[in-house]
């Protein structure tokens, strides 16, 4: 816990970093957040987070407490204060402080906090290794497109797959088909060749790094297909991965301990990660 | 914002009552919280909101950082620091504050915070007029017994009923029967004099004032039905009324602005709310 954080307005220690414990964001999980990875000290596909920030706002009915046009200084202003070349920048905005009362409150200034985690993200084991997932039932709430830090479900999700040594949950729908992963977008190669993806809608996050994935997937002449797809289907498939804004694109090798494809990582799903990283190093700023 | 809260040991002014903004409960909604009314300086039916809490957490897996039989001793103390006559004891308990990842952490302390709140609980104006209630689709997760933090879901369906006018929500199913209240757990009575309310799944949380007026009523000589009934069965019904720690009884005069029977509290709410005030006067603690 070393660095330096941002909590409305000031820039402090991380280990002094704190709020109300009446916050909205403590009290009842209403805030929304964004991360986005860093690498050589820029933001990576920031204008994507921003957006989606932006539209997460909206329908949470949130404001920022300073001018959204300020939010891309301060991230870089944080960047530069902790000097990190290679990570995230996590962004928290909350209803803010004010007695306990579930509905809005009239007069509370939103809160909004930053920082930052240095990580490894080019040079990333998994991506080696590939990762193990784990398929558990979606439990969140019907309102999934939003980027709301309500997220037990999703920590259920990821600690189920963690105590059976995965590094990733995949969701499933009552149907047994995949809505996506408790912390990335989840696409399966199938035998024609198609990357199958679900498309975005109230069930799902839409996914910055998979909008930009697709988008350079087709520039490749790889077929992207948006459907649901069930969990038969993808223990079949030839490759499966991951995205999102930190892991980029990461190769599934097994499913609930079945292999995919020849359990290691797919040559698609390789090509993929490397033309995602040409992206976002020569689009960093 | 005033008054004496309890965080992690330390009885400190409300004010200057904070978390890590590390803490798993701003950053994940990973918490657990109960509230127990206050009259007289005395908790009212504080054992089976223990109870819930010690359920709620052993469902979540998470631990307390104190022993749990000094809970209670910690809430009496937070009554007399802040000299609390009527009101309630807020408290929650978070998996701590550690670097953001959505697994459990390996090590981090649990967070326990606590503060009050001054309320009028037995001249409630709301037991004179009665609540007006707006149906709104229950937009929750699964694990709607577990009495955590992620409330985003409860907070929507507050506001909404807050800007149509109304004092509470009513939570839907797809099938058009009501779950339960945002804040509290939702009844009617028939015509054939029977009380009838959902009973206790996933699907919504076990209250402990509706366990409370539950045996009451039986205790009166008046039937509770446990089953789940629509939207458009309350509205026709005799009378309707919520239960919850704050609330004791409400009358609900109104749903979706249909008046409820004459529009005015019904008999057998107030006499309930009578017969549950005269129970939690007598079982003060």
């Amino acid at each position: 816990m070393s660095g330096v954080a941002y909590v409305n307005g000031d820039f402090v220690p991380l280990s002094e970093a704190k709020v109300s414990v009446l916050d909205r964001g403590f009290l009842f999980g209403d805030g929304i957040y964004e991360v986005a990875a860093v690498l050589g000290g820029r933001l990576i596909d920031n204008e994507a987070h921003l957006a989606r920030l932006e539209r997460s706002l909206k329908e949470a009915a949130l404001a920022t407490p300073v001018p959204f046009a300020e939010i891309p200084k301060l991230q870089r202003e944080l960047i530069a204060r902790n000097a990190l070349a290679e990570g995230l920048v996590y962004l928290q905005v909350t209803r803010g402080a004010a007695p306990r009362d579930f509905a809005f409150p009239k007069d509370a200034a939103p809160t909004l906090v930053m920082f930052v985690q240095e990580k490894n993200l080019l040079c990333s084991p998994a991506a080696e290794a590939g990762v193990a997932v784990k398929t558990v039932p979606d439990l969140r709430w019907a309102r999934r497109d939003i980027k709301s830090v309500s997220l037990l479900a999703q920590v259920f999700a990821k600690q189920e797959a963690a105590a059976g040594g995965c590094q990733e949950a995949w969701m499933t729908d009552p149907a047994g088909m995949v809505t996506e992963g408790a912390s990335s977008s989840a696409f399966i190669v199938t035998k024609a060749d198609k990357i199958v993806t679900r498309p975005n809608s109230r069930e799902i996050l839409p996914g910055c790094t998979r909008k930009a994935v697709a988008a350079l997937a087709e520039r490749c002449s790889l077929e992207v297909e948006e459907r649901a797809f069930s969990v038969a289907e993808a223990l079949a498939a030839e490759e499966a991965f991951i995205t999102s804004a930190t892991a980029f694109v990461l190769p599934v090798v097994s499913i609930d301990g079945v292999k995919i494809g020849a359990g290691v990582p797919g040559e698609r799903t390789r090509r993929l990660r490397e033309i995602y990283i040409e992206f976002a190093l020569a689009t960093a700023e």
